[in-house]
């Protein structure tokens, strides 16, 4: 199994989620500012077009971040991060897609849609007009997890989960790219410093960020 | 267990899953129309507001369609719908969140923004200026499946999935509010006839539908 990989939140998420449970894989490194993954070799694999994507040593392309994560879970049980009964799997799962649903993904189409256009104008079917909006609902979900951040370390409950490691992932991306953090969500902001100083949040960084400026 | 059911599409999902799987469970029935499901006594329970929703018997909430279906199907094991190997497992859940991230919360946003903004604008954020861009976007994602679909029953492989339970209550819901089947995808059409056609579909129809001729 190798992981195809490249500069980006979504892959970094999935090289934190490696980096918190202790798992290492041979990369396949593409060009995504280049649009490597946008050509037929990869989309014959991925017929999505994202980034990034497992490929088992079957030829079995799993892509989707969340699918990724869990697919590695199942074959690396130890240490469990979504859970280790189907309760506990069950309330992980639910506050990723409420995270997911309810906030990232307005972010990540807010900035494809305004400052990420001239990237993925011809990549992607873009709605300018919706950006200032989608950041809009993304800043209203982020004020309603505030308030049940309330008295919690981590958004599922008493230990880091995937919807916190995707959380951070978008929103250490997007304060570089015309979306900040609001200082007035003191437990967002409380929680990002929380996330931020994870080893795992440097140790995932892709190695161009240095040179870019841009956390991904 | 108990469901915490309404009408609407989403609720209707988890009753087809539930019906391909034959489950049956007690429902407790909220006013989804007349915004039970926003009153404090439900949000307590389930943050979200959103329906439906799966009550344990030690009172933990279960919400988010998705993670109910993978809840069930961990209590329910056969016949398995989400996949019986952690490889096929993948394919499912792959297959679940390209639908959803690229067709199916589309054409929900843009009915919300759009002909359900009444119901929904004092309820959710609403951005009625993106509801023509992200019902035209839902579409460009219904094209690209439609050329994946050639010569495939089902979206993720030869039996029903859980993308296709989506992806089938979605559009039956919207081509009776203003969100039509587009004749001219072939593949996609004669997917939902095929889908339309199975007992399931039937089955998990809501009781208010016959009197509001909606589909959910």
């Amino acid at each position: 199994m190798k992981l195809i990989d490249s500069f980006g939140p979504n892959p970094r998420m999935v090289r934190m989620f490696m980096a918190e449970k202790g798992i290492e894989l041979p990369k396949e490194e593409l060009d995504l500012m280049g649009g490597q993954n946008r050509e037929k070799s990869y989309t014959d694999r991925n017929p999505g077009g994202q980034m990034p994507a497992l490929e088992l040593d079957d030829g079995t392309v799993i892509a989707e971040t969340t699918t990724m994560c869990q697919y590695l879970e199942e074959k690396h049980p130890t240490p469990a991060i979504l859970g280790d009964t189907p309760e506990s799997r069950a309330v992980s799962s639910m506050w990723v897609r409420r995270v997911e649903l309810g906030i990232t993904e307005h972010m990540y189409n807010g900035f494809r849609y305004a400052e990420g256009l001239g990237l993925f104008k011809d990549r992607l079917y873009c709605i300018p007009e919706a950006a200032d909006g989608l950041k809009a609902k993304a800043q209203d979900g982020l004020k309603w997890l505030d308030g049940l951040l309330e008295g919690n370390d981590y958004i599922a409950g008493a230990n880091v989960g995937l919807a916190d490691m995707i959380l951070y992932c978008c929103m250490d991306f997007a304060q570089g790219v015309g979306q900040p953090i609001d200082a007035e969500l003191k437990n967002i902001s409380a929680w990002f410093q929380r996330m931020n100083s994870r080893p795992s949040a440097e140790a995932s960084l892709h190695s161009s960020c240095a040179a870019s400026g841009m956390r991904g």
